[in-house]
């Protein structure tokens, strides 16, 4: 960990957010950082990533440490590194240089936090938590809070009105929040500049990959997830990089930065391996961004999310309609779910400290508060139902995409059978899929694209490809 | 996963490594691949990483999967992904053809491995295992065994048995591993190229850990363990990359590739950040140059390891007195671990399908039956004590450390007041940190350097850093 101490802006912004923490509950809250969990063997673990919870009001992915919150004040929990460690790790900050560097009204060991007792109640009574992900943390903060806990998607009484008010402050971004992922953007941009810019000398999937996160390594970063780098765009989650480029293949790069204290971007482009769209290629791309510009037109505080969704929905039912795709009338396509077939996700999610930010809580973040998943085929996925607030940073991607467990199944086939024309279908062959996504503040002023420095018209893609370096 | 079904080769090496294990034990065995662990939420995982020792007798990191070996038979225990997820995860090989691949003799649901019974006993009655690294995975490996689990480091029973037995196999790489640990050692060979070309465009660490990285990355492979690219060669596992890169700087790469289905390199190099090694960087290189080139060469069948590493310290002590920062008779100065004021680590260890192979076993692989850690600070950091024999992977890896906790404890400036010219040690300043290491595979004629088309003579490493891209 790198500590700088170049001025108090960092332990002004999580002075704040304690503060509003405070002004939302009257009990003590527990945060745990965590710890990395072994890979191979116990001293060979994966890259530790600290909860998203415990970053967000402590600033610094500490790791096995814990930080307690009552009235606005911090008390952080943390053990200094034993001196033995030196040779292995180097000199580490001490527990006090970290104290006063994220504004810690006072540090102590690990161990206080169970042991420590002060003139009021011990100090875990009737604290509230959040579940992190590790199984060896989470029985830490049952033994210590010497209660059962609840997993973090339905939490209970004061655990539960902690993760309200968390989901309230962690929604809407400040300043602080807002420049990491403003850095975080711009290193995602130039990730997919670099990758386009590799793929007419890359011979598999991988060689693209190597570029893109070269450059996120480069500035000292990690990916927020999983990158996918594939010409199977249709394979949502595809983590497979062995296939090989074929001229007149699409490929989808979904790839993402996150800075060192935990902010994340997710940007998706899609371009062709030889640097030029086919007819074809050109014609879906061009349905789909013309849904990308549109939702991101209307995004403005007040509007619900899920309208965004359905824009997308009708524009892109129109664009297939116009392409002899579909057919029938565009308001009756959508509200038969048609747009699905080849839409087959929402229009996206939040953006934060997680790449679906906060998705550890179900849909607590997601959804506002008494909505609840639709069981429509067209809406069921989506991640998001909110209504937009200044501050919220959320990711619009529409997709083209031939699944073919969708589209050769055969009650699909069934119900759309006077819908979609699957001849016409079948000369868009070369497109298997297409996704377009930019990560959108939402501001008083409508819509700020963080990630706007990344062109998405086709002539502009093609531009970047042609440069290959 | 990729799956190719080019040859028989990989069933043929699973089969024989079957048919060994039976004529060790006779008692059934089942081992647990794991499953991926969290990092933000469920669906934001680590990267998969099979258990070691399921990937050495299945050869395919399967998720959640589980084999059952006895008496040279396997049996393959996996779910087929259900079809919801092909939208995420594409077309998913299924349990048979995987099976076919592996040459399983029958193939299971996981559920199965618990409830299924034959004509003997009940399948789990009697079987060992080695518990794995994931915590989840552990709690029903003891489930379905019925029976509580110790650690992996203290097994016992049939347990310690089949521990024995699979370590006396690990051991000694077959040609199956072997073809593999070469890939890996030729991927490596080139990232060390690139960091070493990619210097002097880089402003701090991470730039040459990208194009490291990225070579591993772009030949679909992973970094076998975390990289350690830095400038402060005197951390021995720093993980951090922010700092910049000045000249006059050594720059020490410890960076080894993985290949997808798990077998490891591990090599480390060290070169100046200006293309030119100081003075007195190129006196101590060549101290620890001989020390690398010279256990190398001693390196045979029957040979004790330890003594390669206490020809490395003899090695290294007769260098710092001809420098004039050690003085006395050689073998007094390692009888009293003088030395290891600097070389402050082991000479290297086992590697295979673990950088550290088997270290999830403590000192059970690395130990010769009946022997433990020396308690002398020169000795008591071997990870390897063993007399090699034919097939063993072991690295190489002398080094120079100045550690200012080890240099400036005030007990070892008494003990060795004698020993250490402190005042000709501060010319040597400029020198924070120096590793050479390669991996060396014993074989009849001696030692053959897998790793050996990486210079290590230090006017070739900078004419390499010259190369600058």
């Amino acid at each position: 960990m790198k500590i700088t101490k170049s001025d108090d802006s960092l332990a002004n912004s999580l002075h704040q957010r304690r503060q509003k923490l405070a002004s939302l509950i009257n009990f003590p809250t527990i945060l745990w950082s965590g710890r990395s969990t072994p890979r191979n063997y116990p001293a060979l673990t994966f890259p530790f990533r600290a909860s998203s919870h415990f970053l967000y009001f402590s600033g610094l992915p500490l790791e096995n440490a814990a930080i307690r919150l009552e009235s606005g004040k911090l008390e952080l929990f943390l053990d200094d590194a034993p001196a033995s460690s030196t040779l292995w790790h180097g000199e580490m900050p001490k527990r006090a240089e970290i104290a006063e560097l994220i504004g810690a009204d006072a540090a102590f060991p690990m161990a206080e936090l169970k042991s420590r007792s002060s003139s009021r109640a011990p100090l875990t009574t009737n604290a509230a938590t959040i579940a992190v992900q590790d199984a060896f943390t989470q029985l830490q903060q049952s033994q210590i809070l010497d209660r059962p806990l609840a997993p973090p998607t339905s939490p209970t009484g004061i655990d539960l009105e902690l993760t309200k008010a968390i989901v309230s402050l962690r929604l809407s971004h400040d300043a602080a929040s807002l420049a990491e992922l403003r850095q975080a953007a711009a290193v995602t941009v130039e990730a997919h500049k670099a990758g386009m810019a590799a793929t007419r000398n890359a011979q598999i999937e991988a060689g693209v990959r190597a570029a893109m996160e070269s450059v996120i390594i480069s500035e000292n970063m990690t990916y927020a997830y999983p990158s996918i780098v594939t010409v199977h765009g249709e394979v949502l989650h595809s983590e497979h990089y062995h296939n090989s480029l074929q001229t007149g293949d699409l490929l989808l790069a979904d790839v993402g930065a996150e800075t060192s204290t935990g902010w994340a971007a997710d940007v998706t482009r899609t371009w062709p391996v030889s640097g030029k769209f086919s007819p074809t290629q050109r014609a879906i791309y061009d349905v789909v961004l013309a849904a990308h510009d549109a939702c991101i037109d209307y995004i403005s505080p007040g509007v619900e999310y899920q309208d965004i969704h359905l824009l997308a929905a009708r524009i892109m039912a129109e664009g297939l309609v116009d392409l002899g795709i579909l057919r029938g009338n565009v308001e009756d396509l959508v509200e038969m779910d048609a747009h699905a077939l080849f839409f087959v996700h929402g229009i996206g999610h939040l953006i934060g400290l997680d790449v679906h930010d906060m998705e550890d809580l179900g849909d607590l973040a997601g959804y506002e508060e008494g909505r609840t998943r639709s069981s429509r085929f067209g809406l069921g996925f989506l991640r998001l139902n909110r209504v937009l607030r200044p501050g919220m940073l959320v990711s619009i991607e529409p997709g083209f995409y031939q699944v073919p467990a969708i589209l050769n199944n055969p009650e699909n086939r069934t119900k759309y059978e006077d819908f979609v024309k699957w001849e016409e279908l079948e000369k868009f062959a070369d497109v298997r899929g297409i996704r377009i996504e930019d990560d959108i503040l939402v501001s008083e002023k409508g819509g700020e694209v963080l990630t706007g420095k990344l062109p998405t018209k086709a002539p502009e893609i093609e531009e970047l490809v042609a440069l290959n370096t």
